[in-house]
């Protein structure tokens, strides 16, 4: 029996406190683009709110700018939209994870059964 | 202030079902060479003797022939040694996580502050 193997694997980029940017932040910064809001894009991932808000503050905290802008007050508010930083990072992240799934394909090559 | 970003990962190998080889695994076959029972190198890396057999079960699984091989019976029974295919699995693995860290390193450069 021949077994195809393949690598598999996961990246993130590490900021002063450890994680800064990986897969399901990046996908928060998308999804308060989509909605508005905090609450509304943590609904929309099945997400707790104190868990997205702790994910935007770590961010916030480790970007060389704040990635999301919340407008606390006004009509129903609680709004947030992301900065040019958190465009920036969003990209930022994504471009390195291209390259690491090429990366995976083309290691996988030698594994073939 | 400017602030030192990199990128960090894990890789493991895929095989039929799920995960074939990790850091993990590999750490624990390289234990089984070292203390010659599954038992004791599962006590080495504080984990439990039941994870350690599905674990090595695992592999025996879904390697092309088994990595490592049970010796039941006899005096201290319960004795295992690596195959030819674990000790070549070993270095499939190790292999594999040095080209990735490379990349690790490698694609960091465009991360730094």
């Amino acid at each position: 029996m021949t077994t195809a193997y393949k690598l598999g694997g996961r990246v993130w980029i590490e900021g002063p406190e450890g994680t800064f940017l990986g897969y399901g932040r990046v996908t928060l910064l998308e999804r308060i683009r989509q909605h508005g809001s905090i609450s509304a894009a943590a609904r929309s991932m099945q997400m707790s709110y104190l868990r997205a808000w702790k994910l935007v503050d770590s961010m916030n905290r480790q970007g060389r700018q704040p990635l999301v802008e919340k407008s606390t007050g006004g009509r129903g508010g609680g709004g947030a939209r992301l900065t040019e930083t958190g465009e920036r990072s969003i990209e930022l992240f994504w471009s390195a994870y291209r390259d690491f799934q090429q990366f995976l394909q083309q290691r996988s090559g030698p594994l073939q059964g």
